[in-house]
């Protein structure tokens, strides 16, 4: 049982080992674990055990093989990334469209993503073995992204999507609230009153003079969905003055 | 006036100095250009210089300064992100929404993402200081994202949401077709029936055994969207085949 989480990263012919290294990092910190290396240029080398911090155990099972068949020989879906436009255009998908091909498939298919080299990128009859193209819309002017970079974005954007489509909500989000339950509008009212009455009796308001202060306080609060704490907090704060004004004795 | 690829980038106290230019790079990749640096460890060195690569203009012009006060004075909105769970909790966004947070402002808005130091991240009182918390969905077994790599994560969601939002869809894309224009229904009608009669002729197909074939075949280059010059191969290739029946006189 194939799970997105378990989409094969291939490296092709990658140049420097650190590369290597940093791109296993990115990998695990994302969930993904199954690298398979085609012919690269020095490997192992020290420098890619040092870039893998944590993830040595990536690298310790990452295969190495020979050619780029090998390496996708029991795939059945696989999506190349490249930089470039090629003059036969291949079906071409950002990384969001990318995860949610991966995530639609059947459990069965086995999956795998393409990075080429560091200067050159994938060749053309690379990216012809893939069924689709993946472009991360870079900026035009500088679209050189790192290759452990690249292996970052691919991998991060299969996790969120993921993620969203298998986790629960966020907590605590905007809309959902907070640790604590959400104040209910006759606690609300009660204190809006009392905030009302407090103003008055400090002489920030007068009954005389109509004004939106109380009007602006309420769209405050509301658009801040109170809590029960910062609700008992706001009316602590009420009384503390009304106390004041008692003990300093306010005619 | 303000647009989501001007969100400044604030790097607080960083140590190493490669990780800086590391994110100069990773910011460029993806067209942003603010980025300001909280009383770094070491720097200016050259480690960073290296690491930007093509990106040194964005360096040269990155503003160092001594407090994150004097980094996000100018912000209205400000977003942190950080890997750790906070016991007073603060709203909590994935990157996509805080990406639809950043692009739903008024142009007016300025805007600053920070990230914190390599190994401790941000500060209790500096995530007090933001309007949302901004969590990668990481491997909870190994969520330690270099500093470049969660910066690159950061600019590649806002990239994509400001292209999703203003430019037009990919070509070539599966839903819009190639280079090319698709076959229509007549067209297509024409080459399954010339199909038929040559699998016929080849004695593939047999008048008197019913099968699925034509139908598979249907449902093939149909789910695949033909074009007029894949339609034109494929016909071709027929032809060829009942040009190389006449000449070796089939009877």
């Amino acid at each position: 049982m194939f799970t997105p989480l378990d989409t094969r990263i291939v490296l092709v012919q990658p140049s420097h080992p650190g590369n290597i290294g940093s791109a296993a990092r990115a990998m695990k910190t994302m969930g993904l674990h199954d690298l398979v290396i085609v012919n690269p240029k020095r490997y192992p080398a020290p420098e890619a055990k040092m870039m893998a911090v944590g993830a040595d155990d990536l690298l310790q099972n990452a295969r190495v093989v020979e050619t780029l068949d090998e390496a996708i020989a029991d795939c059945s879906l696989v999506l190349g990334t490249s930089a470039r436009d090629r003059s036969l255009p291949w079906p071409l998908v950002h990384p969001p469209k990318a995860a949610e091909i991966i995530l639609s498939q059947d459990s069965s298919v086995k999956t795998a993503i393409l990075f080429g080299r560091e200067d050159k990128g994938l060749k053309n009859e690379e990216l012809q073995r893939c069924h689709h193209h993946i472009q991360i819309p870079a900026n035009p002017e500088y679209s050189s992204l790192n290759l452990a970079a690249a292996v970052q974005v691919l991998c991060y954007q299969l996790r969120m999507s993921y993620v969203d489509a298998n986790e629960k909500p966020l907590k605590p989000s905007i809309e959902f609230g907070y640790d604590d339950a959400l104040a209910d509008a006759a606690a609300m009212e009660s204190f809006f009153n009392n905030l009302d009455d407090v103003l008055h009796d400090i002489g920030f308001l007068n009954r005389d003079t109509p004004n939106r202060v109380m009007p602006r306080m309420r769209r405050l609060y509301n658009r801040a969905r109170i809590d029960h704490t910062e609700l008992n907090i706001l009316r602590g704060m009420l009384s503390g003055i009304e106390k004041y004004m008692e003990k300093s004795g306010k005619d």
